[in-house]
């Protein structure tokens, strides 16, 4: 049988642990992982387009697990009422190549990308960073705000987003969790006095959410928002002055800010930071730039986190997306044989 | 929510369907997709190797649906007890890039890969051919013989398998459908005046199931056991002297008995036969050879046949692997609030 973890369960999960220490948790398990980066097999995206969006699929293995993620990507989908992106995943042992484990990932991609969001930060900003703007207050916005409370203990936060009723929402959403909130009534008002500027917008086309002259010394930026071909969110002139982390070069090329910049700029890989290889902040007026896009081993993490936390619990379900016939050769004894026939038949009840 | 079809459900479909009916319709609908071959979008499986086998990611889009298969292939399985194949598939909205449809694809594929062969040998075997041999009495073996009952007519089975327990296995299931099955004693004994024959081993590396003096003329040769890179069951001379056709080149030339073969070895496209542009077999003593892999586009045909046949019946659940928030900007809403936040907290019971 193959464990199964929809939606509700997936809530009823997060709700038990809480969703400042769940992040944590997976920010330990996508932190354990990049630490071993060169021990995963990495594949491009497998994409397919359409006028109106792209499904992609992300598989990755580390040799004893294979894990993958279908994910859409479909801006229209708001007009009528759905999301944008959503996606589910699985994992399977690679010795059997037998699935194990199927769960939702819509909601668990916006805990790993706050996740990462908050790990990278933990590696890049200023330690004493107290102050975060979010810029764009849309469906992963309190995400972020609770990963960067979770790992950094983040608690002011100057936000901003182009439609009031985003605000609002956000407001309603991050009561009680312990923050301090001021609403700015532009991008340049959240930026002032922010140690950290995470830019979360959905903005199609190149954009410019934060331009050269709202940047200061010392700044950390996760750009979060910028993550296909043709979407950005920082002015060029930033990332001249920075330095950019990023997950899988190959992909953010395509993907991510750096987009806007030639094929051999200077990039940093986050996971070298991370296990050490490589210091990421060594000056208090550096401006660092994670320029996040999503990795298939963040989801793979999500999935090994997600496998460990439900067993001996009743947040899964068992599902027979498998047959299972007694003998592995007689398939065919799983449908019911004709009247006429003999002893094989009682396979069909199993 | 996402419509689930599992195991058992899937064998109580096809019981209430039939084998047979179940096979013709299936059939139909991998005629009607081959005939419009060129309205896929068509992509190379993404395969992930390791040494005891491969899992493969296999999609496949005609602009209004987008399907894909999961299947793995270890050889090593059946020692303990697993079986060497296992799938499951998925169909989804193009427009809105939302799953629609999970099912389970194990027995799926057994019933469309005997589809696929019953259909390729309606173009091309003999009109008169009354008589198949069939080499390898393994999983797939009974499916393929409902298929040709179902789509030719052919009730004479001359059978052989190296392992005596496969035969016995063999003609227990076969019994009561109508069929007259000799047990040959040899592959050479079994291919006697056989019209049609059907190679289904499991044998890996280069194997010579057939050798070329076996093949008389007229012959229609379904060879389905050879199926990935590494893996034959004919002598090359065999191809030599037949008309050789396959389902995606790109493919076939990798993991077909054409592997054997040139790069620019000269095969014919199926769909091209299927839908009129040429013609497959035009003499009776002409030699055929359908050089059987299985690609996606099958698996698609599979999956929309599926999904036609569950609508208003009760061999479906419905199961939440997509979150749903009433406001998809509110994803985190979907979450439960801490006691002291406002009215967002009601979106939690949704």
């Amino acid at each position: 049988m193959v464990q199964y973890v929809g939606t509700a369960n997936l809530i009823r999960l997060v709700d038990s642990i809480g969703v400042e220490p769940f992040i944590a948790g997976l920010a330990n398990y996508i932190e354990a992982d990049f630490r071993r980066w060169d021990s995963f097999e990495k594949s491009a995206r497998l994409a397919s387009h359409s006028a109106d969006g792209v499904i992609e699929l992300m598989p990755v293995s580390d040799g004893d697990l294979y894990g993958f993620k279908y994910v859409n990507g479909h801006p229209g989908n708001t007009q009528s009422g759905l999301q944008t992106v959503t996606a589910f995943g699985m994992m399977s042992d690679v010795v059997t190549g037998y699935p194990r484990f199927l769960s939702e990932m819509t909601i668990t991609t916006a805990l790993r990308t706050a996740a990462t969001s908050a790990l990278a930060a933990k590696h890049l900003a200023r330690r004493d960073a107290a102050t975060m703007a979010v810029i764009g207050l849309g469906a992963q916005s309190e995400f972020q705000a609770l990963a960067f409370k979770a790992l950094l203990g983040i608690r002011a936060l100057r936000v901003f987003d182009i439609d009031p009723a985003a605000t609002e929402k956000f407001r309603a959403n991050i009561a009680g969790h312990g923050f301090e909130v001021v609403a700015a009534s532009s991008t340049e008002e959240a930026v002032l006095g922010a140690d950290i500027i995470s830019t979360i917008t959905a903005d199609k086309l190149y954009a410019t959410i934060l331009s050269d002259n709202m940047i200061g010394a010392g700044i950390h930026i996760n750009a979060v928002g910028g993550d296909c071909a043709g979407k950005t969110e920082l002015q060029r002139d930033i990332l001249l002055r920075a330095d950019t982390f990023v997950e899988f070069p190959k992909q953010t090329r395509i993907e991510g800010e750096i987009q806007q910049m030639p094929s051999d700029y200077p990039v940093t890989e986050l996971w070298r930071v991370i296990a050490g290889h490589v210091s990421g902040r060594w000056s208090d007026r550096q401006v660092t730039i994670f320029d996040s896009v999503g990795f298939a081993i963040e989801d793979f993490s999500a999935l090994r986190f997600l496998v460990d936390k439900v067993q001996d619990t009743d947040f899964f379900i068992d599902i027979d997306l498998l047959a299972q016939p007694a003998d592995p050769q007689n398939l065919f004894g799983l449908l019911s044989a004709p009247a006429s026939s003999g002893p094989v038949s009682a396979c069909a009840a199993e």
